[in-house]
């Protein structure tokens, strides 16, 4: 049986004023359409049936993303009682999906663009045949430029898509010249994305994560979650799990991937418009390379270039475009000043 | 007995998208506090009492000036057919005055921002008085800086607050280097304040523009004003009388005068804060120089320099500083865009 299980905890700050507390970067419509978990669920339905479509997120948001997928079955919603990173998450549902009878799991990030499914379907059945026999299959990004935002995947040899390749090592944040010689040398991006069965995980976490396969054990046999939770290590699958462990296959996908890590990042999803690019009514004069998002009002510029601009019922931002990964910094401040009325 | 006549005809696009058709600039708070208009009468009331006070206005912002001078007597509300500039103001606020038994007659912008109430009623006071014994009386604003977007006032001889000085000539808006001339010869700024007779103006009217002289003879007769109004000279009482006219004298005035003719000038009038000037509730970060207006919504700067950010129910203006002079040229695409929508 698969299994998808979506990882929807994340704050995604990056998206203030946009994104708050309880409505974060994977609950917002960056384009005007569905929003961006809307579209992770979507996407995976032709493979996976909406049952075994597993959603974790946190207390905050939980309400939110229940509103957004009326779909989901209510025991499908799973929420974390603190955010203890990926690899509790991971252990977690693994358990979950024993409980259920065990099965192949894909695990997926819920705030990512994705423009050709069909390729993504394609690469992600991929994984999920190969991780049925066993081990631990990851999905890679074909590189488009030497981001320095993302790690990266080394395989063994040159891949393609269609390819199963075996993982040399994960490779952390490179600054720009090692990426450079990253993607020369053929490795992906690593997407957060990978496919293994549920007893596979359990193994791994056994080994690798010993406190944490006690506390679900616990957990599965009757401990409420909350009475465990903390007991759990508070790492990521990738450090906590991935990179301990041998014989991890790559599958490389293109297949117009984005993860809209900020505003600036909008522009390149989105088509590009004589004043920028973004979503809403504008009107303007002399301007160019502007993110706009807007839906209420009229966003008239005049003379501006490289702004992003973003219009909320109680919030205007306006930001330099190179200062639009700094977001976080501004809303720390506004933090500082009128705690709890604008996270 | 005295009388003021204030001018609030104008339109005032370049405060779009504050500004609008039924709701034009001298009609706005730009500060915060009371409207220009609302300064205005209330500065003047010292001098002249409310009853007469006229305010001559069009019909597209009466309703605004109605609701917002309640004091303001309805005979005193005077709303002309059309605009024609203000020569044939002037003439009817003159045959008006002459009707209610004459007097003597000092006309105000209703748009301009007064910091030093007192010395702007002793200069007034003083022109006025003059006034009464004849000719016209300009009040002329002690230059602060070569600007090139007024007219300037050369007087026969170089003057101070609290003289009366004859005027050798009406200079129209010079270039920068002849501003900086003019200054230095002793010229000062044309505010369009003047005081005169009502006598003196039918005089003047009879005279420079038969026509009008006519059209308010026809309508103090009973002809009804829309009848006659077309009729009338569409000049500036500048171009009109002011200019054609021999024994006017000036006093000069220095009373933290501005026109406040654009969003930057706003930079003028308010105190400097961190980011910039304005209203409303800002956060910033590494953000100079910026003029921003917003009532309802927290403004978060992230980076930004020189911009001008306005914030209205329905419209957003992000504009240059440098350009904040041509809004008009912006509203006027939104015009033919969306035409009647926001205007």
């Amino acid at each position: 049986m698969l299994y998808a299980v979506i990882l929807a905890g994340g704050r995604g700050t990056r998206f203030w004023p946009l994104s708050r507390r309880a409505l974060p970067k994977q609950c917002l419509s960056l384009d005007g359409g569905p929003t961006l978990i809307q579209r992770t669920v979507a996407r995976i339905l032709p493979l996976v049936p909406v049952d075994r479509v597993l959603v974790v997120t946190g207390p905050d948001m939980a309400e939110a993303i229940r509103a957004q997928l009326p779909d989901l079955p209510a025991a499908n919603l799973l929420i974390e009682p603190s955010a203890r990173n990926t690899a509790p998450v991971a252990a977690w549902t693994a358990w979950e999906v024993a409980r259920r009878g065990g099965g192949t799991i894909c695990v997926l990030p819920s705030d990512h663009m994705i423009a050709d499914e069909h390729s993504f379907r394609a690469a992600l059945g991929l994984a999920l045949t190969s991780a049925g026999e066993g081990g631990i299959v990851t999905l890679g990004i074909r590189p488009t430029h030497p981001e320095t935002g993302f790690g990266y995947i080394e395989p063994v040899a040159p891949t393609a898509p269609g390819c199963i390749t075996p993982v040399r090592r994960f490779v952390e944040k490179p600054d720009h010249e090692r990426a450079v010689e990253l993607i020369r040398s053929g490795c992906v991006w690593n997407a957060g994305m990978f496919c293994w069965r549920s007893d596979i995980v359990q193994e791994a976490v056994r080994r690798f994560l010993p406190r944490t396969a006690a506390a679900m054990q616990a957990w599965s046999e009757g401990a409420p979650l909350p009475s465990v939770w903390g007991e759990t290590d508070a790492t990521s699958v990738d450090y906590g799990i991935l990179e301990r462990s041998d014989g991890i296959r790559v599958v490389p996908g293109e297949f117009g991937w984005s993860d809209v890590g900020s505003w600036p990042a909008l522009a390149e999803i989105l088509p590009a418009q004589e004043w920028g690019s973004g979503v809403g009514d504008v009107e303007s004069l002399r301007s160019t390379g502007n993110v706009v998002y807007s839906r209420d009002r009229l966003v008239a510029l005049l003379g501006v270039e490289d702004l992003v601009i973003v219009d909320t019922p109680d919030v205007l931002l306006v930001a330099r475009k190179a200062e639009g990964q700094k977001v976080k910094d501004l809303l720390d401040q506004v933090e500082r000043h009128r705690p709890r009325r604008y996270d």
